[in-house]
């Protein structure tokens, strides 16, 4: 696995590659890599002749009071990890080199963004948009790699590349969970002995809702509101969000039909979390 | 030269291209073609194997209360020209094509805006710049020809490559003019005679501050007046801006050194002029 923190070292290897005719799958990360990350890399082994991670904790995608600085980050455990799983290019930039300046030209994202994550988070699609177009052009990869556990963020991306025209496929991965389904994340060491014990009830809750939507229960009110019920009975941690929605689209749901999301963020006192299940009811 | 007017069309005639290992050469344009156009396509012509044109009068970047509507259009005449002048790939697309729906991911540009023609067409650069993102996506061009006499949007499609990282070069192509100096321009059409006539001041008034600078006179103040004086004497248009800016940043300048551009813009009846200079006092 070839290290690289220069942009214009990414581009020569990436060419090199292209030059022999080489697809190029790519795993956009900001470190701390668990399973998660690393089933986006099996996949991407899977299906292109090159796989690339990046590691960038891209400070754009952060609000003014979010966890910017304190992001868990170890780029080294990364490189091992990255190594490991059989990564060929492995891209680590600095801030300074995707931003040696404050940028004049930026991505907006003005649909799918004021809804779950998003809606406490003004702007940061908008970072992600944007440090991911940049990382599009630099890696200038065939396919690219999103996981599912931040549906939100692959419904963005979905857009970005559809309205922008992007030719580059994405390949949304399954959520990898841990033995009792706790959805992996790089936020989970944060939690507390406790917290980590209550945390599996997210993924309680949300198996729960989705067996109401299978047996037919069309209340997404009553739905919700038996999840809120529950995790405030099983857990300490303060629910910031729990919704259904269409997908891809992100829209409140005339009825429960089509693709439809059911996604739920809780805060504890460490950590927030976020989890979701698409239940397909075409 | 092939006409084509689907993206999916377009993207496999240059695939093709690709695969022979050709360079691709891309000039952008909204059409009603002049020889300011076809001097981008003979340079592109230069320096590449393959010449693509677009045409498309893009909706995003003009205002409400602009001229979309009644752009001047002549499809016929443009790719009879661009035949003529040896482009190989004519991309006409409707707007259907470029915009199925409303776009939920845009770009945005925040610098170099705020002045000249942005000052007075607030997200007009961002029209420009998520088309041309859509066009790169779509091209993936080697290099990009644009017109000078649109400096302020050289200046923004330099921003926009360098900050969003596109692999592509843009070449900045000096103003054509008539025969008295008059910068080529689809608008030109519409002066009436007398208009036509007074036109030719734009570029004196320029060529004229060129020479106090060059003489320097340091008083930005006096020579913007100067023109002022000149422009309302000998022309019935009004004035919209005249400016003396730093190149590319598009600042005031602190004193007339490095590169600077002064520039021009004037209502007539029937059309709106524009036309600038660029100064290296390095």
């Amino acid at each position: 696995m070839k290290i690289v923190t220069t942009i214009e070292e990414i581009k020569k290897e990436i060419d090199l590659k292209k030059k022999e005719g080489k697809t190029i799958g790519f795993v956009p990360t900001m470190g701390y890599l668990h399973e998660g990350h690393l089933s986006l890399v099996e996949r991407a082994k899977q299906e292109n002749d090159v796989t690339v991670m990046s590691v960038f904790v891209n400070p754009l995608q952060f609000g003014p009071n979010e966890d910017y600085q304190t992001y868990p980050r170890d780029i080294k455990r990364d490189e091992e990890l990255a190594r490991q799983k059989g990564v060929d290019l492995f891209f680590a930039p600095t801030k300074e080199e995707m931003y040696p300046e404050e940028p004049a030209v930026t991505v907006k994202v003005t649909k799918r963004v004021d809804v779950l994550c998003g809606k406490s988070r003004p702007g940061h699609f908008d970072g992600v948009a944007t440090v991911l177009t940049k990382l599009f052009h630099i890696i200038t990869p065939d396919r690219a790699y999103f996981g599912l556990k931040d549906a939100q963020q692959v419904a963005v991306v979905t857009a970005l590349i559809k309205d922008l025209n992007f030719p580059i496929e994405i390949v949304p991965v399954e959520t990898v969970r841990e033995e009792d389904g706790l959805a992996k994340s790089s936020r989970n060491v944060r939690l507390d002995e406790q917290e980590r014990k209550e945390a599996v009830h997210l993924y309680q809750s949300l198996l729960m809702a989705k067996e109401m939507v299978e047996n037919k229960v069309h209340d997404q009110e009553a739905i919700i509101e038996k999840m809120r019920a529950y995790i405030t009975e099983k857990t300490s941690g303060e629910i910031d969000y729990i919704d259904i929605l269409t997908y891809p689209d992100l829209k409140k749901p005339n009825a429960l039909t089509g693709k439809i999301i059911v996604a739920i963020a809780v805060k504890f006192k460490h950590a927030r979390l976020i989890d979701n299940i698409i239940i397909d009811l075409t």
